[in-house]
Formats: structure tokens, sequence, C-alpha cells
């Protein structure tokens, strides 16, 4: 079965596009996904890469953007969201640790409804314990685990093997070598992976 | 008819995917476009926007983006051309005279064939007189008309408009007061045209 990686981190604007069609896209298409949430800030501040900060025109355009391919796509949205977050790491360690007891997919899309249709922060309550909670886990115990040193140098892990990848940005998809970067490349990515072409 | 203004910039390098397809997209779907250069560069050094110089790696990445779009869109590459450009504002003036002429669309189009098949950089030598012979026009004529002030000044007045519709990078494509930028809103801009949706 053909497989990609689909890097992104809690915090990426694009990929609310991307985390709210991939699996049934990859699904339609027979593609296996791995979801990997990694520090994508981390990266792009090593690269210099500031591509809304101090660009209020390109932010502005960021907005109106998503609020446009959302529609298209039937996904709700109250925009703008609120941005950047502050919690970025506490988020992804939640992903990761969720990831691995197999519901970080539901907990990644509970996030990014309550950050994008309801207007609050991923990483700080009241989104991360809703978000927790709606998978049927304890959000106290979810959240004292995710903080500690092992979720830590978890998300640290990923983000190396995200840089090792060549990645400079989220969402990224990687399959085969090639690397194919935002959610308007999901298509071409899934592309590559069925039939090695975009 | 619908319409919408197509903002390029000799020079922009996924403007290369957009004007080698635009046409017979527009025409598709019943949309007059209006071609109008200007210069981008100006702009987005004013906005402190670089995407590329001190990223190498979005860089790299760019050309294998473009080489692959290309490939699936059936246009023939020769990558990475030469990037930067030197001499952007008078590739642009040209385009700007023979727009008036009407024949800019082919001195475009011959531009970057010149520079992404044959790798030679436009707005110099041989890739600008060659372009401007392939419209059947005298190359030292046309350069020398399009250096003049009043190219200069007509390219500064397009670049005042870019700026004056919001304009952050290009390709860029405008249509009932909303912004499209990239390549890969070409089809969201068309579909705007035509049904006031993406």
């Amino acid at each position: 079965m053909p497989q990609l990686d689909f890097w992104y981190a809690i915090g990426s604007t694009y990929a609310y596009l991307t985390i709210m069609r991939i699996n049934d896209l990859a699904e339609q298409g027979g593609v296996r996904v791995r979801w990997r949430p990694f520090d994508v800030r981390a990266i792009m501040t090593e690269q210099n890469n500031i591509p809304f900060r101090d660009k209020p025109l390109k932010a502005a355009y960021m907005w109106r953007d998503i609020e446009r391919r959302a529609e298209k796509y039937g996904l709700r949205t109250r925009l703008p969201a609120p941005y950047p977050i502050d919690n970025l790491p506490l988020a992804n360690q939640v992903a990761i640790l969720a990831m691995r007891e197999g519901w970080g997919i539901h907990y990644t899309m509970e996030t990014y409804r309550i950050w994008f249709q309801d207007g609050l922060p991923p990483g700080e309550d009241p989104n991360l314990s809703e978000a927790i909670f709606r998978c049927d886990r304890d959000p106290m115990a979810v959240i004292e685990r995710a903080r500690t040193p092992e979720y830590a140098a978890a998300l640290a892990a990923e983000t190396d093997a995200a840089r090792a990848a060549g990645l400079f940005g989220a969402p990224t998809f990687t399959v085969d070598g090639e690397l194919f970067w935002g959610d308007d490349r999901l298509e071409d990515a899934l592309n590559w992976a069925r039939f090695g072409h975009v």
C-alpha cells in the first residue's frame, strides 16, 4: 500500500485545511498516511523564515485565502483565528502522546475545530482540555504526562527528523524522497504516492 | 464577459507556469484576462518579503516543485534557471511597450521559453533580442524605446497600481476586489470570475 508522511505542527494555519481533508482523500486513493507532529516554529526560526509576523498584507491574505478554500471544502471557519499561538510545544507534545495511543488524529482534528471554528487557541485551556475530553481521555492526567521530559524529548526527536528530511515549513508531505509543501500540494503528494508523478 | 487582472513580473519563477497556461484556461472558461507587468521586486523589497535569497532549502524546493508541476502541465524546463535576474525593469518595460502594441503576451511567453527552457536570463541579450525578434519586431529599436523615461514611468505607474491593489508578490490575480496569489490559485481566480466562489 502506498504511503506518505504528513508532517504538521498544531500552530500552523494552513494545516487546518489538510487536517480536515487528508483522511478522506487518502482513503479514496488507497494511501496510508503517517501523521507526524513536530515543532515547525523551531525550524522556521533557525532558517529565518518568517512568513507573516512582520508582513501584515501577507497575513491578511492568508486568512482570506484559507476562508475561501475552507468554504470550497465545506469546512466551517471563524477567522482570523488567534495567531500565533503561545503554547505550540505543549499542543504538539499532547499530539505525540495521543498518536502513540491511537487517538492522535482525533485530538488534532478536535483541536483545530475548537481553534478555527470556535476561536480558542490550541495548547491551553479551554481548547486543550476540551479536545482531550472529546477523545474520551482525562485531560488533567494527559496534560501532566505530556509535560514530562519524555514528551519534550519525543517532540525534539521528531523535529530533528523533520530537519533531516529537509523541511522548512508545514504542512509538508514526504513520499519516496520527494517533499511537498503546503495544503495546496496535498493532491500532488497523494498522486506521487500512487503513480510516481504529480 | 467575466474578467480578471493577471499581475506578473518577468523575473518571477512561478509565473512561468501561469504564463504558459492562463490563455488556454481563460478561453475555456470564457474569462477575459488583462496582463499587467509590474516591478514585483520593488514591492517585495519594501515589504521585507524575501522568500528565497537567504533560504537555500526553500529555493531548492521551489525549483523542484516547478519542475514537477511543469511536467504535469506538459511544459518543458531546464532547471534551475538563472535566478534572480539582473535586469528586471528593462524586461518588464519592454513587456509594457509590447502590451500597448498588442504583442506583449507573445513577447512574455517567448521570454519565459528562452529563460526556462534554454537557460538564458530575461532582460538582457541574447534572450531580450531573441524574444523581440520572435515577435517580428526590430530588437534594437524596441529596446531603445523601452529604455526611455516614458516606459520607466509606465512601469512605475503599474507598480503603484499593484501596490494600491494590495499585492505582495507575483503572479497575482485580482477579480472583483478579491486577490489570489500564486500560480496554484489560478483556477480559484478563474472560478471567482465565473461563479463568485473558488
